[in-house]
């Protein structure tokens, strides 16, 4: 397979007392990662996982509208969920236990009239290329996604 | 190996519009994951993949603070630069070509009196039980990190 000229994203980061750190993303407005009091944060924002969750969201979210279109398939509203659960025993320090989500429950609630068989075309293509869906799955997450007809 | 209580964590979305989504994490402020206009987005707020690097650099930041305390290890500042490396053939939809990230430059320099020795054991520690550098690895992406002594 021939290479293609690759696509860059660059983020920096500030360490702002504590465990928490301030994120820059080209000119937007800097945002806060910190974790909740009982992880010993000041619980001033997400935290580094749960921004992992909402990129799942997000990143579904472009493919769905990019896939959509190429399907002809409309929709007029969707809501995202999703849970992780993982076993804090892994960033703690105890080899062999997984650092990370072992799992993740994610439901992508749709309003559309349009078939089920359409949204089943729809979800299979969104998850083969969504980026954040694969890299979760090549790391051996297990998501189980409920694509759902409002 | 016994199992342990999971943790968990979740975080909601809506669709807001063409390639954007609102993003909801237990109280905070809502934020929004969009894409630039070349891909299709209004550029209101950073990528799914801009997310998944801040995250690298959150939890980074969070072990970096844990473990020093675990290793006797002091520092004053700490800022974060990465820059990720993609095909975007991938979740164009092309076969066999990766979705996510090939590869991520990581720069973690340090403001600290501490000798590179120390660093170094900061560094082994931290990377083994970060989440984020865990999951990224796992995927097959290729990470460079570059503790550095400012």
């Amino acid at each position: 397979m021939t290479t293609s000229k690759l696509a860059k994203m660059s983020t920096s980061g500030r360490w702002t007392g504590g465990v928490q750190t301030e994120i820059a993303i080209r000119d937007f407005e800097p945002f806060l990662i910190d974790e909740p009091e009982r992880l010993g944060g000041k619980d001033e924002g997400p935290n580094p996982l749960e921004m992992v969750l909402s990129s799942l969201s997000g990143c579904t979210s472009v493919l769905i509208a990019v896939v959509a279109k190429e399907q002809g398939f409309s929709y007029e509203g969707i809501e995202f969920k999703n849970e992780g659960s993982l076993d804090p025993r892994g960033f703690m320090g105890v080899e062999g236990v997984t650092t990370y989500f072992q799992s993740i429950e994610f439901d992508i609630i749709l309003e559309t009239a349009e078939s089920e068989e359409k949204i089943q075309q729809l979800k299979e293509a969104v998850e083969k290329r969504c980026p954040v869906m694969n890299l979760l799955v090549d790391a051996g997450v297990s998501i189980t996604s409920n694509w759902i007809k409002k």
